[in-house]
């Protein structure tokens, strides 16, 4: 009977012990939860739960010697928990446990234990009771079928890959010939140039000017560009993305009609002149100024001072032509907000016209193939008619229209218009986060350093700390490729304005950028000194993918104009004090907060449920939705005390900003896992499955604290989270170059780390 | 009656409310505890608990008023707790509080609600009685005396500081001028060469060869060169220190009187050839050899293969003459090891040996003023007394002899000496962190961004987001240099093998390196696009530290060595099955427990606990002797079940290197706090001490999870700590400039971000 009691308990005693060592508080839990069993399970609970002087190894061996004679002949059976498992190997010699159902008092004891203790239940089993060595062996996880996984990771991109890829690969884009600064410059133009003529440029423009109208087409051959150079993609982006978008966006038929065709040809290469030295993110209080003369039925450019000057601009410093310039427009003294104006910069011989002087940036952290420089404006005049019209116009009599009233709202509209630039920079990034962790992981899974103790050296990818830290890279970079994809796809409804495209836009394109300067520094520390030598590209690729955290919005703003877009405008409410809106939220937050802090799924520990797909949406659902009604109560709080607006959102900007991230991450898992389920074949649909699971894991156990203080999961939950994201890197560590093989990235593009 | 257990409860009331919103568990919690509290306090909480229909902002103004009224003529008074200023508030007319012991039940059933909250107790209070307005006025930290903090800094190096910034301002020393990367390392050995003429790189050589026997004094030296630029400090560091220090503390009197003297003067460059191309951190298993040659009593130093080539040496690509070459010593066929070798590279002409072939390595991602290299060697002949030989040597006749007869210590006890090296680039990572800090802290108090309504634009270090991320930035940076300075100072005992000093460096090296590589990161994308412009030093600062992470020993490398380090030896007892020693740990551990995890400490939210340096100190200790004696008792389960030790020390690897940060972090802390009990100002005390704390709120804070998971503190500490750092860093942010100010860096090393 005294057996019978132990090898109930041995599994649980097993893996406690296995685990480090117990705590006297643990030890104190344990035997309180078992505190109404018999006095066989008292005995040997005082002989083996004693933390001032723990079981020995051999004795834990005959422990484990015990269990598997008991188990001989059932190893394929399986079990949901150490506590079941306790109960099979402790059965009655009759070979039929007494009771069998889940409900027996002395079974719920046991499971307690085991939640309490946080051990995640089947993966400690199998190390049990997995082989005659004792040994864990990691069952690799399911190797995808390589070209399955690449159909499914590009999707409905993959004839433009093969496109832009071809063209990629012709002679001239050769960047190994690139012999210096000026010449990079140069390069990176009649790059641009071959681009156009191939009609990449164009994609996104209508099919009148010499267009495909599709957007998302535009979108894929930019973030394919990214595998070659950066500085062609930024390039590229200013010239056809953003100069070109302004005109189509902001302009009305008789600009298309007079510049779309040459932009497409890149006949006439522009700038997108918004970012002013003094204001940086913050477009709505720029200096420029464009007022009316209602007598030549001109606009008169003026740079005010010097911190009002455009700075930064792509093309400005060597190749532009014209500029879509973003100046207060003043009509009769009176203030009418931002607008964009076409101004020439350059004659067609390159001269820099009157009243404009340009200023070279100079040498740059990255991207130095790009000519940014310094635009001011002295007494510049422009014709009426090249103000970009479409959302605010002044008559050649110097009345100001507009369809939409609210200064305020007007800007939001145009502004709302750079979407597809913040878009194409989340893309850009994945596919610099790609690149990166394409040359390591195959650099990771070669290069051998250290080994046992007389036996060969090791691929450094079989060390846990190196599966610990990429697996999570590639499971993100999936994940963020999967968000982005289905962004693109809104773009199909040619309405702009839509609030949700916006939101999404911003919290993407914050979140892969960071995201890319993460996982190159990460690649680069993997690949030690190789990964320092420059032809490597990952020193390359970090410093041109540095400033993605900061142009197209700053990171930090876009993820607060991601939090007040989730706060549906609450400011304006909070102005007016309109507190339903607010009550609202925390409603309907109680009833969520009562649904997901159940006891029982706070504590559960076992494995199905911790790769569960439901339970990681709804824990990254639960935080977004506590994140914001929680902002919300405190800044209804403030304002309630009299606070300031502006001094409130301050108050909470990282909690706006956390709220952002839970929104990106959720997005992000949503799309992942719905592109998991409508997977067609099997291999794909099981790996990406784990692979999917170890992204959310990732997100929940870098934030489990958060978890944990808000009372979601408890402390012993943590802890499973913890080991099962570290156990699914390990099994998911001999998947890691097919994961990155699924990227597809052409060979020449991520040089394997040689001699 | 009513009225006064209102006024007893508002307290709580009102800061659970005012900080967001409550869950339907917390109002549960609540209710919980105080449900043997009278039926008027049981009406009142009906009223105000109820999360489906929260107070209204005006119902919680009045709250706030009546508060205000009780309080009235005592403003000046100090409460330790919500609950005792709500006792106070509800205390009978006759102005006397029936019972002012502590001990009542009522109010310890109060305080534990407060806990349960996570309130912060005094400084909610602050909020509510502060001021007519209501307002959280945060309290501006201390600001020391600028003269008395830099002294208090440099502390006894300023001196050595003052001289080496002295021979800095030299014409000479103009980077302004560099033409290109050839030029580059031109003026790199120039720069090197009048350093050594003012006697600068022998501070650490005996007198007797030129040098100042000053161990300290020349890695001041070194870290202060870090500040003018990078590629000379590291040429600086491999010439004088690694090479020169290698023919110093690896040769004998023979080698020095051959060589100190020329290596101080520069006369004769040199290179440290360790590292080769197939193995970075795994020194022991290099496969250059060295045979003896009985015959002719020479060496023979061969490069068996390509992988064996060395690879990365710094100066071997143009300008060194000799190398310290650590290759594998063979004797007549039998193998004793690495040992290192001088072996001459070029001849006095600057033309390369025979038998020795040189690669240049070069661009790289930085530090492109030095000319890194790989040597391979052919059949290179070098005579017997080139053995370097402190530790092992060859007879003229062949017999090898050493005083160190295990091959395992011998080998350990010569990279031991590398730790000056190690504590150097740790010193210097540390400089360039402040050097990005400064330039970022005062670009951030200046850059002017957003801001209310009509209002003007505020100052960027104005924003929580910024202050929260980068208070704890420099309070790091300063943790990190006195530790620095601390284990600096154990150079001044000669003897070098000390084991804590061994550890101290290389867990002081990997810390601070990594520090600088994301504090540079954090500090460029504070300054956005003006933090992209090359000369405005960040991006180069940052590209030239990264290789901080990989060099002087990988960080993952140097961590798992600290690790083992402190497991004393571990693996080795464990091969030989002793496992008392493991018990040891284990019952300590034990002790540590049950004293640290007292409930109420565990729960304990005061301000003043949370701001109590003992309590910091307690919990970094704490933290860092559970990972040891878990990771102990996990490695000894793991060979007690026959796992290979090789095996069982990959499969704690994280555990490993999470001790290693949890006892650099700890060490810090101690560092920084015994530094601020010997400060003198009171002022720079003063301010020290609120400093010292964020440092250690900060690591607490990032490991929340783990502190949560362990039992150490509940969810509401947690919370409270959460915002407890955050007060700090707003409290603090006015002081930022004077902090970056108190590293006394040049300005002209700092540049302004201007226009």
């Amino acid at each position: 009977l005294q057996d019978r009691a132990l090898l109930t308990l041995a599994p649980l005693l097993y893996v406690a012990w296995s685990d480090g060592s117990l705590t006297e508080s643990e030890v104190h839990r344990i035997r309180q939860r078992l505190s109404h069993q018999g006095d066989d399970v008292q005995k040997i609970l005082d002989q083996w739960l004693n933390p001032s002087s723990p079981p020995s190894p051999s004795q834990l061996y005959k422990l484990l010697e015990m269990m598997r004679a008991a188990n001989r002949g059932h190893e394929k059976k399986r079990f949901k928990s150490l506590a079941e498992f306790g109960r099979f190997l402790g059965r009655a010699p009759d070979g039929q446990s007494a009771a069998d159902d889940d409900a027996t008092p002395e079974l719920r004891a046991l499971q307690e234990v085991e939640a309490a203790l946080g051990v995640v239940g089947t993966e400690a089993l199998r190390a049990i009771i997995g082989g005659p060595d004792g040994i864990v062996h990691p069952q690799a996880g399911p190797l995808p079928n390589l070209d399955a996984l690449r159909s499914f990771v590009d999707a409905e991109r993959a004839d433009i890959r093969r496109l832009v890829f071809k063209v990629l690969e012709r002679p001239e884009f050769d960047r190994s010939t690139i012999k210096d600064f000026d010449d990079y410059r140069q390069r990176t133009l009649e790059w641009c140039r071959m681009l156009a003529q191939m009609g990449i440029g164009g994609y996104g423009y209508p099919e009148e000017y010499d267009g495909e109208g599709n957007i998302p087409k535009s979108i894929t051959a930019f973030e394919t560009i990214a595998f070659f150079d950066l500085s062609l993609l930024v390039k590229f982006g200013v010239h056809f993305g953003l100069f070109g978008g302004s005109v189509y966006q902001l302009g009305t038929k008789k600009h298309h009609d007079a510049y779309l065709r040459d932009i497409a040809s890149l006949k006439l290469p522009g700038c997108f002149a918004m970012t002013e030295t003094g204001h940086g993110s913050n477009v709505r209080d720029i200096q420029t100024v464009a007022s009316y003369d209602v007598g030549t039925r001109e606009f008169i450019i003026n740079s005010p001072s010097r911190a009002a000057w455009k700075d930064y601009i792509g093309n400005a410093a060597q190749h532009g032509r014209m500029a879509t310039v973003f100046a207060q427009l003043e009509v009769n003294g009176e203030q009418h907000g931002v607008h964009a104006f076409l101004v020439r910069l350059r004659d067609e011989q390159g001269m820099v016209l009157p009243g404009i002087t340009i200023e070279d940036n100079g040498r740059k952290i990255g991207l130095n193939g790009v000519d940014n420089g310094r635009i001011g404006f002295k007494d510049v005049r422009i014709p009426r008619e090249n103000l970009l019209n479409r959302f605010g116009d002044v008559s050649a009599e110097g009345k100001y229209s507009s369809d939409i009233p609210s200064a305020g709202r007007r800007f939001f509209t145009m502004i709302g218009t750079l979407v597809a630039g913040r878009i194409s920079i989340a893309a850009a990034s994945v596919s610099a986060a790609k690149l990166g962790l394409t040359i390591s992981t195959r650099y990771a899974s070669k290069r051998r350093q250290f080994g046992p103790e007389g036996g060969a050296e090791v691929p450094i990818l079989t060390y846990r700390t190196v599966q610990k830290r990429l697996l999570p890279f590639i499971a993100r970079t999936y994940a963020l490729d999967f968000a982005i994809q289905d962004a693109v796809r809104l773009f199909k409804n040619p309405d702009l304005e839509s609030k949700e495209l916006e939101i999404r836009a911003a919290a993407l394109k914050a979140m892969a950028s960071r995201h890319a300067v993460d996982s190159l520094q990460y690649a680069r520390e993997l690949c030690g000194g190789k990964g320092y030598m420059w032809e490597n590209r990952l020193g390359e690729l970090r410093a041109d993918t540095d400033i993605f955290t900061t142009f197209e919005g700053a990171n930090p703003v876009l993820m607060q104009l991601v939090a007040k877009g989730l706060l549906t405008d609450l400011r304006e409410q909070f102005e007016e004090m309109r507190v339903r809106a607010v009550l609202r939220h925390l409603t309907v937050r109680a009833s969520t907060a009562v649904a997901e802090l159940n006891p029982v799924i706070t504590r559960k520990t076992d494995v199905d449920h911790l790769r569960d797909p439901e339970f990681h949406l709804n824990a990254l659902k639960y935080r977004e939705a506590r994140l914001l009604h929680t902002v919300a109560g405190r800044i209804r709080r403030m304002i309630g005390d009299g606070r300031d607006s502006f001094d409130a959102i301050n108050d909470v900007q990282d909690h706006l900003v956390k709220l952002a991230e839970a929104y990106g991450e959720r997005i992000a898992l949503e799309s992942f896992q719905d592109r998991v389920h409508r997977a067609q074949n099997d291999s794909v649909r099981a790996s990406m499955t784990s692979l999917c699971g170890l992204y959310a894991l990732a997100c929940i156990e870098a934030d489990r604290a958060w978890f944990m203080e808000s009372g979601y999961i408890e402390p012993g939950k943590s802890k499973a989270i913890r080991r099962e994201l570290s156990e699914a890197c390990v099994r998911q560590a001999s998947a890691a170059l097919t994961y990155v093989d699924g990227w597809g990235i052409p060979d020449r593009y991520a040089p394997a780390l040689g001699e």
